[in-house]
């Protein structure tokens, strides 16, 4: 999918306070800058092929080797070089989720089914039906995490289907999620992680896959060389020396998303909005009332947004092209307590 | 392919002189260094899913609509997802050729023939036996740049062969080759373009297709969203405002190409090299005689290759991997007086 994501920012000229995006963005970039700036030389030849300097420093850092990481232009990449590597497959996708495993999926003629419980994945698995399971976990929209157990279950029991757990949220959680390290162990595990996210740089396009030498080295046979260009591996070389989100205190972040979920969730006295359980720090909201956006009454979320970005410059995600929501849904993503207050009271107009 | 590319500066940690990569490397950056350092905030969003902006730009520039223009990372992600967009197909690639358009078309499960000349590749259009053409113009690794009439000929009589010329190079020429406007006419005819060559800036990764709207569309279906950084559209936008190549005089780079390469021809009386016949500012030599590299004689480009950058810090690129070329040959590009004259010194050495 190309259109229809969150942070389409450049769409808008005014926003002042961007809860599409489920990046969290109070981190002092300040260092970072300083560093690339320095370091603009990088660009005058081409990166290594294959960022094998960083795949090395990562791997040093969760205490696997070095053919056990893969580095890619974002976890984007990750989920095409996936879906391609095992084109024709029959894949189970966890709904609702992130749009890119459905499209991958497509383009590379995948059979997809849809999945909206580990139970459901368990039934596919257990008849047979399926080769492969795509979950997001944290889970984007939702924010919620399977419980690592049962997921570590589903894994082992069934070795003849390839797992792809998109781990881009596991540093805002506090629930268990698999290790890298624990991942290389499993020989039908495939692991995709965000490092833009964790750091709050997305422009940068920079992601990782963890997964046992002899699955990864299937997946590096099809990829092309400098997909990764200078500047993102200076990036990430930068952030695994200097963690500059070490101050990011992820109880406090979680403690802010469920003080905004509640101040929504009762406005007008309750009966507007309902906002869905979340492990994370962003959420998913269903508007369940009629809103006075307009002249007349709406509860669409594309109604609702363009009536958050023209008045207020707020941006949220219409989240009515996911799988299995419906016009009524949007996600948001906590930010500063200013700018929850300033959402909470642009909705809390609409109710009435 | 990921290895065995030129450029492999990141092996070496003595280079001084690098004829090794085709990318002219003169231009002053200090322009484009300097924006970028006051841009860094673009990196903390997410970039436009397709860089929408930079093609309205290059499209503008080139006279073509923004339908006829697609951004991509790099060039050789152009290639990658033109062989997936025909995946399956019958394709002769124009030889010795830059390696990717065979890699691509492998992974993609295309039937690849090469053809070494524009009659045979009449021959094999004439008789069916191919869907599509690849050809790098001007060629990489020899330099020569195909009649522009020929190839236009060709395209025309074809019709139900899809073309793809790549002119990553057709800045660093004064032969005729297609411009984009002429492109996006012929319906089935897809060029590729570099902007990172022409700047000197490859690390960023950035190249753009242009071709018909009928043609792209189904190119732009295929692909991921944000496979270009938020630092490569900056830097794409920046150049086009800022033409820091303007400086750049053709003609007095290739003639400095033609010098080095009738000092090269020359040595040792002759006999030692023989040097391919080239349009632009790189060619390629063939060893014809015995080197005195080491303790022992050799005709062996990877020993020469070896024995430059350990004894001179001079790396050159050793072309035996490009199909139809022997373990005798090498490429080069022309660099500065004095670094050309570096070289025929340190080549001199080894003719006696």
């Amino acid at each position: 999918m190309i259109e229809g994501h969150g942070d389409d920012l450049y769409k808008y000229g005014n926003i002042t306070a961007n809860f599409s995006s489920n990046v969290y963005n109070e981190i002092d970039h300040t260092l970072l800058w300083k560093h690339l700036g320095q370091r603009m030389e990088c660009m005058v030849s081409y990166p290594e092929p294959q960022p094998y300097t960083l795949e090395g420093k990562i791997a040093a850092l969760y205490g696997v080797e070095q053919e056990n990481v893969c580095v890619t232009n974002g976890a984007t990449e990750a989920i095409y070089l996936v879906a391609q590597r095992y084109s024709g497959s029959r894949s189970a996708i966890f709904v609702p989720a992130f749009s890119e495993y459905g499209d991958a999926c497509a383009i590379h003629k995948h059979k997809v089914v849809g999945a909206e419980s580990l139970e459901e994945i368990n039934g596919l698995c257990k008849a047979g039906e399926v080769d492969m399971v795509w979950i997001c976990n944290p889970n984007n929209p939702t924010g919620l995490v399977q419980p690592k157990g049962e997921l570590a279950s589903l894994v082992e029991r069934y070795q003849e289907v390839v797992f792809v757990v998109d781990q881009s949220y596991e540093f805002f959680t506090l629930k268990e999620v698999f290790s890298a390290a624990e991942g290389v162990q499993m020989e039908n595990l495939i692991l995709l992680h965000s490092m833009t996210k964790r750091y709050a740089v997305p422009g940068v396009r920079l992601g990782y896959i963890t997964a046992s030498a002899a699955l990864l080295g299937k997946i590096r046979e099809i990829r092309m060389p400098w997909s990764v260009n200078a500047f993102a591996i200076e990036t990430g070389l930068f952030l695994l020396r200097n963690d500059i989100s070490r101050s990011t205190d992820i109880s406090v972040l979680l403690e802010r998303a469920r003080l905004l979920g509640e101040s929504i969730a009762s406005l007008g006295g309750g009966g507007f909005f309902e906002v869905g359980e979340t492990h994370t720090h962003y959420m998913l909201v269903k508007i369940t009332g009629e809103l006075n956006c307009r002249e007349e009454k709406s509860a669409s979320a594309a109604v609702l947004k363009e009536h958050l970005a023209r008045k207020w410059g707020i941006l949220i995600r219409d989240a009515s092209n996911f799988a299995t929501l419906g016009q009524g849904h949007f996600r948001i993503a906590t930010q500063t307590g200013e700018q929850n207050t300033l959402l909470v009271k642009a909705l809390e107009e609409l109710c009435m």
